[in-house]
C-alpha cells in the first residue's frame, strides 16, 4: 500500500518521516511542484520517488494533500475525479470552501478534512522534523460526511503520528482557528512590522530584544505562500477576529491616554485569566 | 560585605540566587512590604533575613531595587536621602522619570541606572529561578552621571550573573524598550482579552490552540502590579509604539477587506525580515 504527500513541506514532510518510522506504508510517493523542493525531499530522504500528481493517485492508497489551502481548493474536486477506492486527506488549515467546493462531488465519501494543530514559523522539505505531530490534536471536520472505511484509514495514521482526534463542524473549525492561530499570525506579522519601520530611524532598537520580543514576533517568520491563501480562504472569520483585536489594543490606548491606570490595571488583570488556559 | 534587596521577586529573587551561588556577599538581607512574599523568600532559602528598609539600608553596602518602577520612583530620592558611600542599583524597567526625580540629588553618583534585559512572564518570590540573566544583555542608563566606585561595584554583580553589558541614554532606553518588550506585552494582553471574549459564546475555542497561540499569548500572564506602572512611567513612548502597531494591523485589515491578496502578501513578506534579528 502506497501514499502519497502532495506537498512535500514543513507538514508532508514531518508526517513522511513518522511515517517511514512507523513503516505503516510500502511507498511513499511525493509530488511537488517546485522541483527544488522534489530534489531536497529524495534527498533528505523523506520520500522514495517523485511522480507527477496523476501517477501518484494511480498508484496510491492514500493521498495526503498539504500544500497552501488555495492549492488543495483546486485539487481536491480535481483528484475526487481520478479516485476509485484511495481515500483523500486534507491536512489544510481552512475547511468551508474547500468542502463546499466538493460538496456534490459523487466521490465526497472518499475525502477526510482533517487539519492537524502542528507547525513551526519555518515551511519547505528542509522544515520537516521528528515528532512534530506527538501529542498534538488531529481535528477531523465533518467527518459524518466521509465513508467508515476511508475515515478508518485516516484514522490509523492519525494513530500512527500519535495524535489525539477531535471533532468538529466546518463552520466551528473555521471560526475557531481564526482566534487561536490566524490571528496570532497576524498579531506577529504587524509587530515585526512595526519594530522594522521604527529601526530604520533607530539602528540599535533590537539589542534590548529578550526572550518576550521574541515569543511574540517568531510567527512573523511564516511563509506569505501559505498564509496569504489562509486568510483569503477564512476572510470572514478573519475580519472578524482582527477588528475585535484592534478594539482590545484600543481600549488599552485609551486608558493610557486617559491615564485611566485603575482602568488599565483592570484590563492587565482580566487578561491574566489565560492563565486557565496555558499553564 | 551586604547586599540588600528591596522586592523580593522575580528579578530581585534570581539575583539572590545567583549571588548566593558566587558567595559575593557576606549577607543577603531582603526588603519586601509584602509579609507573605517576606516569609517566601526566607522559606525559599533566596535570603539570610528580613529588615525594615532603613535598617537595610544602614546594614548594606549595596542596595538592589527590584520593585515596580512607581515604587522605585518614590523609593529613590529617600534612599539617596540616607547613603553615604553604599550603592544602589535600580534594575527597573523604565528609566527617563526617574532619573530626572533624583538627577539634583546630592547622593546621585552613588544611583546606578540599570536594567536586565531578562524576565519571564511569572512573578513574586516563587518565581525566581537560577541563570535568569546568563548571557543576557544589562543596560547601563546614563551610566556617566555614576561615580566610577560606585559603578564598579554594580558591574561586578553583572559579572557574577554573567550577563553583557550594554550602554545607553534614559531617552533611548525608554524608547526602545518601549518597541522590543512594553508592546508585546500589550499585544498579548489584547490577544487574551479577545479569545476569552470570544469564549463565552464558543466554548471549545482553546481545544484547538497550539504553540503559536501560546508563543504570542503567555505573556498575558504577566503581573498588572508590575506592568501598570511601567506603561505609566513610559506613557508617550507606549502610546507611540501601541498607535503604530494598530495601524499596521489596520493596514493588514484593509488588504484583506480589499481582497487585496498581492498587497496582503508583499506586507507578509516584508515582516519576514525580522528572521535577519531573531534566529
Amino acid at each position: 500500500m502506497n501514499i502519497a504527500i502532495v506537498g512535500i513541506g514543513l507538514i508532508g514532510g514531518s508526517t513522511a518521516i513518522r511515517l517511514k518510522e512507523t513503516k505503516s506504508f510500502d511507498k511513499i510517493i511525493g509530488v511537488d511542484k517546485n522541483e527544488a523542493n522534489q530534489k531536497k525531499a529524495l534527498q533528505l530522504g523523506l520520500v522514495d520517488e517523485i511522480m507527477t500528481l496523476e501517477d501518484a493517485v494511480q498508484h496510491s492508497k492514500v493521498i495526503l494533500l498539504t500544500t497552501p489551502v488555495d492549492t488543495i481548493m483546486q485539487l481536491a474536486p480535481m483528484i475526487l475525479d481520478q479516485v476509485d477506492k484511495q481515500v483523500v486527506i486534507d491536512m489544510g488549515s481552512t475547511k468551508t470552501n474547500i468542502l463546499q467546493g466538493i460538496a456534490e462531488h459523487p466521490k465526497r465519501g472518499r475525502y477526510i478534512a482533517a487539519h492537524p494543530m502542528a507547525g513551526t514559523e519555518y515551511s519547505g522539505p528542509e522544515a520537516a522534523i521528528p515528532d512534530l505531530f506527538k501529542g498534538k490534536n488531529m481535528v477531523y471536520v465533518d467527518a459524518f460526511r466521509t465513508d467508515e472505511d476511508a475515515f478508518d484509514i485516516a484514522d490509523a495514521i492519525t494513530e500512527q503520528l500519535e495524535m489525539k482526534s477531535l471533532f468538529m463542524n466546518a463552520e466551528e473549525h473555521d471560526m475557531h482557528t481564526a482566534y487561536v492561530s490566524h490571528i496570532s499570525h497576524l498579531t506577529s506579522f504587524a509587530l515585526a512590522l512595526t519594530v522594522l519601520e521604527k529601526e530604520k530611524s533607530q539602528g540599535r532598537i533590537f539589542e534590548l530584544a529578550g526572550s518576550g520580543f521574541e515569543s511574540t514576533v517568531r510567527l512573523a517568520k511564516s511563509s506569505p505562500d501559505m498564509w496569504t491563501p489562509i486568510f483569503k480562504q477564512n476572510r470572514n472569520n478573519v475580519l472578524e477576529v482582527l477588528e475585535e483585536h484592534i478594539k482590545q489594543l484600543q481600549k488599552l490606548h485609551d486608558k493610557l491616554e486617559d491615564q485611566d491606570y485603575e482602568g488599565l490595571y483592570k484590563l492587565i488583570k482580566k487578561s491574566n485569566k489565560i492563565k486557565r488556559i496555558i499553564k
